[in-house]
């Protein structure tokens, strides 16, 4: 990846006063109410929808389609930046330059914003507009989603705080409130309002009222303001928020490429809040004020599996679902199958969700509790709160076929052109055959390629790498053997994907 | 196998007076209700149960464990011979000459029953006391089965054809009653009545009326009598049985050995008829009659999974299972996992029932309607309908671990002592990795051991086979390219199963 300042075209792109608009995703969370296809590797923006895609890669596709979008940033933590990539590459729309700016753990939503804020004003402009969106959301109509954003930003470019608000349909008691002022804050039919105030999780009576008043929104959790706009409002209100993560972003700001990793040391010390308490909550208060523009997209935060049923037709009997499934007097039942079939006999509005390693059955009244699965399988040292079978990586993906004393079966799928680390193992030895594709295989001091229909061996304390020279996928069945199989027996020499410890790496 | 009739021990031990009682075990069957632990290929006397065993292997070793069994036949589907022997071997109980009587389809169990007397007849005797018993029931008081066993014998001896009747616990309409006499055959506490009438599946009112009178008894379906009684017997009520296996067993009776594999032209024209309907209803009105016994065990059809479910203690909760549990807000609902974690999340009488290739989700109250599901599945051609991921083979078992174009991944286990056919393939190409034990491998001319962690390749059209040479079991993993993977592109020149068309073992 080109460092932006080092290369002309990048900057002169970034700089471009016609494509200012600068997006900035935020992806993370665990997404444990939507195991088990969302685990903590592969949390909820990761997770492949029924209609297609992902929610960050639409995320991306909806934020780089803008008209003026430039540079966009991506705050994320660093586990997840290898499958960002990849899902971004994916996606739709126009390709903007791509920064990662990756966390080495959470800190909430206001650490987040504001090194995007620095970075922003360092690598765009003080007055770049930004628009900010949680990569965990929904939104299908990419239109009016547009014009939401061109009415924010004449007011960002005031100096305001924009937020979007959604007008509910039910009295939503998970959702925060945008409570707007009645007079719009322009003639006509201008979309913006003055925010009054903000209001947390209400109780159901207080929703109700919300819906009735016609002045309640929900809290989409997207905002728009320029970098300089919002650094002044974490300078006034959330002065520790900024300053904790000053000296991150002072080590980064010397560092060039569009993948800066914050400081573990240096990011310890942040305060962990959100930017709807830190700053906006404040804000309202206070010239130059915040605004809210009234979507009039849809939008759904896929906050349980009954957002993800509700995302796919349901049949005359109120079912809905995918993959192979068999529904015996059932009705209003979600069923997800993935590689077996599913059978659902005389029940109703349960959610079956089938994967490789896990499967659930809940009740739709208590999808909530879902989490309370990933709690409990935590606690018991259980893998599949944490992996799918199929585990992402850097040059492509394996999956656990079978696992036994003495012996674990993987299926390995190398993209074009990447390669596996230099490595070895103390207690394994490994048989390979490529099933599609060509491997070129190091072992030892020999290179050499393995083809469709042949294998090769890889003896214990052997250092050796697999790569994909070709231009299609290379698939390929290991074999492993040896009295230990777990992942943790591993020696890395050399890897292009930086998971080497220094001093190895001489 | 020993021929019986040919050797001498065997001949001496099936004559011999003091071990008279011939076991007559009828398999088949195909348990649909069970779905998806039984297939078609593997039904109900082969379902593992959570309790341990399986049926068919407890109803051998309570069989073999009578006093006085000797000679033990068993009418079965050629399609389940092997698998048959290896549940008898793994189960307890005296061991005894086994005799199967194999069906090239199901005739129903008169035609099973009257086979199994001309065999009894001819090999053991006229007056042997042959106790016929279902292999899809459980019974766990082997003493008081025992006891009843001995209480029949006598009234067998007489001439009498002898039913066991279950004292009915619930108004259960899908059980067929035996309505006996009041008073009992002898004076005393011996436990036998003479059988008035048999009464198919009543109405629940019927049945509730049975319950109460304490003259009902549920039939078991199993019996006991002399071969001469149940011969005479069907001569006079169901002759057109008795013809229509005459010629099968005139083809077997010149055969020896304990596999007697039914001709299937031979076998098309029998009835299909339930030895109930055929001989029981009518003989109870004719002397010498029928009696009934009533046994003191319990007994259970294990019609549906809530049978299976009622084998295991519940927690304080009422869930029951087996297998990586997680249950939240559950109640009495039963959970088989097998090699996958199940969660349940708010629901409440449900049985699920997790298995490698397909998963089942079913209300407590419309468990019958679980064999619409295999019924569905057979309409969509869908593998699950009739085999297991884990296929067992005469040799011992694979598992298919991935299919995908152009390879497929197995597991193969290898009994010690053991050998696939001499075969080939036109399409595919097979790589071999032993994980345990040794294999002998013949690749065209050659014949070479291949150990643990080692490999072996086998070029398409080339003649091979796998044997295991070792006393522990060989467990082999294959990929297998080609354009075509399939089951059915093998050519078998030698097979030690019998499973060579005839010319081609030349």
């Amino acid at each position: 990846m080109p460092p932006y300042s080092a290369a002309a075209s990048h900057a002169a792109f970034l700089w471009n006063p016609m494509r200012p608009l600068v997006p900035v995703i935020l992806s993370g969370g665990a997404g444990t109410r939507l195991w088990p296809l969302s685990r903590e590797a592969s949390p909820k923006p990761f997770l492949p929808l029924p209609d297609g895609g992902t929610l960050l890669g639409r995320t991306a596709s909806r934020a780089r389609s803008l008209p003026g979008a430039g540079a966009m940033v991506t705050v994320t933590n660093r586990e997840y930046y290898f499958a960002t990539k990849d899902v971004y590459a994916a996606a739709g729309g126009t390709p903007v330059p791509e920064t990662y700016l990756l966390e080495p753990f959470g800190r909430n939503t206001a650490a987040a914003v504001a090194l995007a804020a620095l970075w922003t004003r360092e690598r765009v402009g003080d007055d770049a507009p930004m628009l900010v969106l949680p990569a965990d959301h929904l939104i299908r109509d990419e239109a009016a989603f547009a014009r939401a954003v061109a009415a924010a930003l004449p007011l960002a470019a005031e100096g305001m705080l924009v937020t979007f608000g959604i007008a509910p349909d039910r009295p939503e008691t998970g959702y925060g409130y945008i409570e707007c002022e009645a007079q719009p804050l322009r003639a006509g039919d201008a979309p913006g309002h003055r925010v009054a105030r903000f209001v947390e999780k209400p109780q159901l009576a207080v929703a109700q009222q919300y819906v009735a008043s016609g002045r309640h929104l929900w809290n989409s959790g997207m905002f728009c303001f320029t970098a300089r706009a919002i650094l002044d409002a974490f300078a006034q209100h959330a002065p520790a928020v900024l300053e904790g993560v000053r000296p991150a972003w002072q080590a980064l700001a010397k560092r060039e490429g569009g993948m800066l990793e914050i400081d573990a040391a240096l990011f310890e010390s942040v305060p962990d809040i959100s930017i709807d308490y830190a700053v906006m909550e404040k804000a309202a208060g206070c010239a130059p004020g915040v605004a809210v523009v009234r979507g009039s997209f849809d939008w759904s935060d896929i906050g349980s599996w009954q957002a993800i049923s509700d995302l796919v037709a349901a049949d005359e009997r109120g079912n809905r679902g995918q993959g192979e499934r068999v529904a015996i007097d059932t009705r209003n039942t979600y069923i997800h199958a993935e590689d077996r079939v599913v059978a659902a006999v005389g029940v109703h509005d349960l959610v079956i969700v089938d994967t490789p390693d896990a499967t659930l059955v809940a009740h739709r009244d208590q999808l909530q509790r879902v989490k309370e699965v990933v709690g409990e399988l935590k606690a018991r040292g259980h893998d599949a709160y944490k992996l799918h079978r199929t585990v992402a990586r850097p040059w492509g993906a394996y999956t656990v076929l079978q696992e036994a004393p003495g012996f674990k079966i993987k299926r390995i799928e190398v993209k074009p052109g990447a390669a596996l680390s230099l490595q070895m193992h103390h207690r394994r030895s490994e048989h390979w055959i490529v099933v599609s594709g060509t491997a070129e295989v190091t072992c030892g001091e020999s290179v050499y390629n393995v083809g469709e229909n042949e294998s090769t061996y890889i003896p214990k304390h052997t250092k050796h790498r697999l790569a994909n020279p070709g231009t299609a996928p290379l698939v390929m069945i290991e074999v492993q053997c040896g009295d230990y199989v777990g992942e943790d027996d591993i020696v890395r020499f050399d890897d292009r994907y930086g998971r080497v410890p220094e001093p190895a790496k001489a």
